[in-house]
């Protein structure tokens, strides 16, 4: 092997003040564990002794405690993209000591090579395996991994034995040229393979590897609840009936889905619902319930830019029993799982999770109250635009019912109008296609706001009389949140 | 000729109360003249004799006075979907008249497709020619005629001899399939030809001919002013440095263009520039500010889905010079002039107008004070969201500098910040890539702010204090629209 092998600390040597840094991963998945918390004990070590340290943070998604929670902790990060789920970088970020830039996780790749983030000084990628000619076989998450490895001056690998290196094969790698050459990219069902088992880099890059045995940092998820079941049964019994209607075709379509809670108790029911047959999913993250519906044949394969399970299902299930996985799985870049002619291309339906929703439509995906930053849009806005049926979830209320996730204008926007096909709460089911404003709100308020609040909105919409097309009062349009943040509940709303 | 010429009175008795009647054409270009009226007229007279007479109403785009004027004056449209610019139908839909549903235009044909739109009864369609098994040459607007001619249960074609047979080979008529069989679209530059010259269309479909002879119903442009100008100016200047720095490749890439007054002084302004070398246009709307610049070479070829210039420029400088245009002309469904996957694939430089962009970066397209809709969403998200480089343009100020066309937050979101890379005023330019959203604010203030308003809106900065990352407060984000509202102008606003 020609690489030198490297302690965490002689690979955070080669990361200096003001770098640029790419990290592999996607989600916790496949993110580097080691030189990260290297890297955050060099930075305090520098600030301790006077001088600045801080970097330019790229990576795929959200990435694990390890990597997130230690440069936000160490004060190291200057700026930050495309999205990131943790504690420490959310609140590093909300009291402003982070730049953050949050954007539509499918087009990081291809701004990267365009320039528009400057140079990239270095790479710290994730490896099951590397061969002497810098033949990568990636780990669980594949996210920015093939732009970072192509731009970067320097690579760093995590050589991370908690991989075995028969999942070679797990990942198909494709990188797209850029305009004016670019082709369409041939993804013509989930489970097409276009690309190389492995991440060809440049050995002369590879500055070394570091050796690691450390699992990836996945939470797991809250048990299915009344509220989260009855939102799945809705979504279930939604697709199924237009499935029926034929507005689906018979072939049924594949599934995105978002992360988390109520994408769990989704596929669960999903899964469950006789009018529903085995499905594909063409997704982003591919968590324990797709692992759980794969093995009851509920779904026939996954394709997805990473395997963000629980270490145990990964251990066990997956690859414990490769030889049932490896032919019903693909890992691809986040360039090409979320990539919006793909999703047009195969029609998908697209379930995501919103934080706050307005009557006419529109989604918040990112912020509290308008002004906290919770993760970002992630890969919402690459799927949902570009769907066949795009659908958002959330629970009809939020903090105990002090908090309708439905308003009349959402306190910050991420998806318009345009994009959302159907809203569904655990209160019913709203059908926006076609509908005009009004008609869209009538909808919503009367299927899935919550009882406590139908009537505040619909007294909402006789306030706002006199504009009929669009009805909206813009000098009372925030009221809700104001009542929010004076009397604790938005129950209290006047008008 | 196997079909029967019909008077306009007989094509519209065709056209029932209920029924849903799918149009050609893309803004005045190829869109029906004289059926329109008679369905107008014929509404008049049910109405009068006690009998409702309304009618479903889809089209490419915007149509002419004879369509959307004839039928909102009449009151004969139920529901009307995608965009309209007519001051009629505008009343209409703001006064509560007509349902109207604004959609994203690249995604119309497939939902018709997809039968999210019901049935289409019947389909109206303007030919220059037509032979006797129904292969139909198209005028000067494809919109959604290829879709509508497939699903209509019936067809009228209204036969313009105001637009010569020889054009036939200016369109380039191709439907994707539907998912799960939807492949690529081999669209790779703004000249590739993939389709038919002409729409064929079932003969047994075919209710008859109506024979016309109409000009296109296209106004003029207000004459580039100094603000314009300054606009055009700006834009031409950020992408000629641009180029010079390297990050839009060597090559130059194909620009997309709104329509009106911006984009003509916008595309006078790339012609003159010396840094910006001849280019091609892949765009929606071919105005007569290209056809002026093809002739001196600027540009080398346009692909578009109407030609909306005025009937002396299709007259003399097209039709009659139809050798030197033919290959440098193509006229596409909308469903290919706006698809996503194309504009990603040859990496657009998309430049549209906003009615109003806030201080981060979101963008207004519809809406005037949140409440009146104006035109619609059009192409400008398709373009906006999957260009390699989208800008917005409008001037800084509205009605004699009372209105500043930047605020804390846009009165309706059509694009979010997630999509709009850089802003252009008169004033300046802000370009928005990999900012925080407190750094895009102040990127916006100081460079595309009207004077009279940068302090105010410095002063907003202020009173968020406490939220850096994303610095708003919902109590006060629209003090300048009530201000205007309430006062009449912005400039007395207080926090
Ligand atoms: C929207 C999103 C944050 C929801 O995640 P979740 O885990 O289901 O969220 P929760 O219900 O736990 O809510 C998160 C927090 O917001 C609060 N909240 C929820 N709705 C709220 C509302 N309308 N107003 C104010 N706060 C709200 C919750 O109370 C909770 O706060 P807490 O942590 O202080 O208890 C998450 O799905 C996301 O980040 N989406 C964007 C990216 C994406 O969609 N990725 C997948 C697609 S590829
Ligand atoms: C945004 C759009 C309406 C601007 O069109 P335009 O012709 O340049 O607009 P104008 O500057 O004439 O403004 C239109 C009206 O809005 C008013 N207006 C402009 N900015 C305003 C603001 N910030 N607040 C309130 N009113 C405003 C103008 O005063 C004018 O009103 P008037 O008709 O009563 O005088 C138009 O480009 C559009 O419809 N865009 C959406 C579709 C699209 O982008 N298509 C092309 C891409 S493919």
């Amino acid at each position: 092997m020609p690489f030198k092998v490297l302690t965490p600390e002689e690979a955070a040597s080669h990361i200096f003040h003001g770098a640029t840094v790419a990290f592999s991963g996607f989600t916790p998945a496949g993110s580097p564990k080691v030189v990260s918390k290297a890297i955050a004990d060099k930075a305090k070590k520098e600030q301790e002794a006077g001088r600045e340290f801080k970097i330019g943070m790229i990576t795929g998604a959200s990435t694990g405690d390890s990597l997130d929670g230690e440069l936000a902790r160490a004060n190291a990060v200057k700026f930050r993209t495309p999205y990131q789920s943790n504690k420490d970088m959310r609140g590093a970020i909300n009291n402003g000591h982070v730049e953050y830039f949050d954007m539509h996780l499918s087009g990081l790749a291809q701004e990267m090579r365009y320039g528009f983030f400057g140079a990239i000084d270095v790479a710290i990628i994730e490896a099951a395996d590397i061969t002497p000619n810098g033949e990568v076989v990636l780990t669980s998450g594949v996210g920015i991994s093939p732009t970072a490895a192509k731009l970067a001056k320097k690579v760093i690998i995590e050589l991370n034995s908690n991989h075995p290196k028969f999942i070679k094969g797990l990942h198909d790698i494709y990188q797209p040229l850029d305009p004016p050459y670019r082709k369409s990219i041939p993804v013509y069902s989930p489970d097409a393979r276009i690309g190389d088992p492995v991440l060809r880099i440049d050995p002369s890059k590879i500055m070394g590897i570091v050796e690691t045995n450390a699992p990836d940092e996945v939470g797991g998820f809250a048990p299915v609840d009344e509220v989260t079941q009855k939102i799945g049964d809705n979504v279930a019994d939604f697709l199924a009936g237009e499935l029926k209607k034929g507005t689906i075709p018979s072939e049924f379509l594949p599934i995105q889905s978002g992360v988390g809670n109520i994408a769990n108790a989704v596929l669960g029911s999903l899964g469950k619902n006789p009018g529903i047959p085995p499905f594909k999913m063409y997704t982003e993250v591919i968590q324990d319930a797709v692992v759980e519906l794969m093995k009851n044949g509920d779904i026939t394969f996954a394709s997805g830019c990473s395997l963000t399970v629980s270490p145990e299902v990964l251990k066990n299930d997956i690859y414990g029993n490769f030889d049932f996985f490896k032919d019903k799985l693909v890992l691809r870049p986040q360039e090409i799982s979320n990539n919006p002619e793909i999703v047009r291309q195969l029609g998908l339906i697209t379930i995501n999770t919103a934080i706050e929703a307005d009557i006419f439509g529109n989604i918040n995906s990112t912020h509290v109250l308008g002004t906290k930053m919770m993760n970002g849009i992630g890969g919402s806005g690459d799927f949902t635009r570009n769907s066949f049926l795009s659908i958002f979830t959330c629970p009809s209320v939020a903090k105990g019912g002090s908090i309708s996730a439905i308003v009349p204008m959402v306190s910050h926007e991420d998806h318009s109008e345009h994009s959302v096909k159907v809203i569904i709460t655990e209160q019913g089911v709203a059908d926006l296609r076609g509908k005009s404003p009004r008609q869209r709100a009538e909808a919503i308020i009367e299927n899935c706001v919550h009882p406590d609040y139908k009537e505040t909105l619909r007294d909402y919409l006789m306030v706002t009389s006199g504009h009929p097309q669009t009805p909206q009062a813009l000098d009372k349009v925030f009221n809700m949140h104001s009542e929010f943040l004076t009397s604790g509940d938005m129950r209290n709303t006047k008008w």
